[in-house]
């Protein structure tokens, strides 16, 4: 399958900060001027990467991306092995397990706070998941290129190898005691498991992690946008770590 | 313009938590079994609304909607006039105002995000801001019923409105110097700004703001998704109102 970044900000994250091969970059007649694409043309020129300019109407089947006349032909995305990163040699990994998550928006918003975290990781099952593409990538503002990306095949067998690496796993779940600002982030290996829309983190998964907690509401209403929620976690780490950091100092 | 309602939880929220008139409720044959369809048509049977059993081939026009078989027509969102709401008598309100926020999935998604948290009110302009939609309903999870939508012609005016009514007025913008946790949200009424996803909250209104927030990065990459700030800060004040309640127990 060929692979596409859409739209002049995630193109240009795309030649500044990615390894991934960029095959073609077209740009729509009209929009040479824009300062964006300017960059862009000087970023492929430099790079030696093909270009063209294209009239508005080749860009039409593409229309439900917003694509803003910047498209780029890539390689995938690139995936790393579990035991490669379990193997890199870093105190404190970060990690976000993404159990079932069908919306694309929602995995390339979930990635993007991630990487905003500092996190080094994003762990997602090869079924039962929305996929990596074109959507994810550009929810993800081009984060994907910015992490470790790891596809696995059972979760829960992921979840015992992080554990035998000195990984504590901490699953969101509606129906626990403890509040996610109860436990400690700081000084260690974690993974935060994220679960379906509809469904939540499943049962087996639960059972398999230390910390179960919940982000409490203040109104009888059903629940948070998973990446919402996510990013309430993922910032309450990153807030942590920050306030432990002041108190070293 | 008539409004639809999609998929079977938004119906179920529709018809069990808002006010809003149901002219007619869509079901497509087939689906009768299932216990949430099922509700629906218990749930209409109950409020004398008219429903019909059709075949899936009517739904075929609304397939970009992800309706689940299940399409309610309804009164279109009621707003809620600013001097109506400031005159509730209430302590401690609780606002989002959204500055230019274009992405409806994001509205929808920050709507959800404050009823989930017990705001009162979300301010939008009636330009240069997403209107409240299908789109915006589906992305809130039907959370567009559940709190005061306040459509204002400037929204500069409506904040000297609300500092006159005794109202904190908070904007989040990436080159503050506090962080969103440094700030105290309880005890008091207070509006949270949200700005746009390309440019941010407007200068007018940065300096109208009584405080002004960022939220640190680990790293250094774009920002967050606005939706998924705005649930950092938002739940940040929930986090301080259950912790005062319970340093008063």
């Amino acid at each position: 399958m060929e692979n596409y970044v859409f739209g002049r900000n995630n193109v240009i994250e795309l030649l500044q900060n990615s390894n991934r091969t960029v095959s073609k970059i077209i740009i729509a007649d009209g929009s040479q001027n824009n300062s964006k694409v300017n960059l862009i043309i000087q970023l492929a020129k430099q790079n030696g990467i093909l270009f063209q300019i294209l009239p508005k109407e080749k860009f039409t089947k593409f229309n439900s991306y917003s694509h803003q006349g910047v498209i780029a032909y890539v390689s995938p995305v690139k995936f790393v092995d579990l035991y490669e990163f379990l193997n890199i040699d870093k105190n404190n990994k970060k990690v976000i397990i993404l159990d079932g998550i069908e919306d694309p928006h929602n995995v390339g918003s979930i990635i993007r706070s991630a990487v905003c975290a500092g996190f080094d990781a994003v762990i997602f099952p090869s079924r039962r998941n929305a996929v990596i593409n074109s959507t994810v990538e550009k929810s993800s503002a081009g984060a994907v290129n910015r992490l470790d990306l790891i596809m696995v095949n059972s979760l829960a067998a992921t979840i015992d190898k992080l554990k035998d690496n000195n990984f504590w796993i901490i699953a969101t779940d509606i129906h626990s005691k403890d509040n996610y600002y109860d436990i400690d982030y700081c000084n260690m290996n974690f993974a935060i498991i994220m679960g379906s829309e509809n469904s939540g983190v499943s049962a087996t998964l639960l059972k398999k992690s230390d910390f179960r907690i919940k982000i409490p509401m203040l109104a009888d209403f059903n629940s948070l946008n998973v990446a919402n929620a996510a990013a309430v976690v993922i910032f309450e780490s990153v807030k942590q770590t920050l306030q432990n950091r002041k108190d070293v100092v």
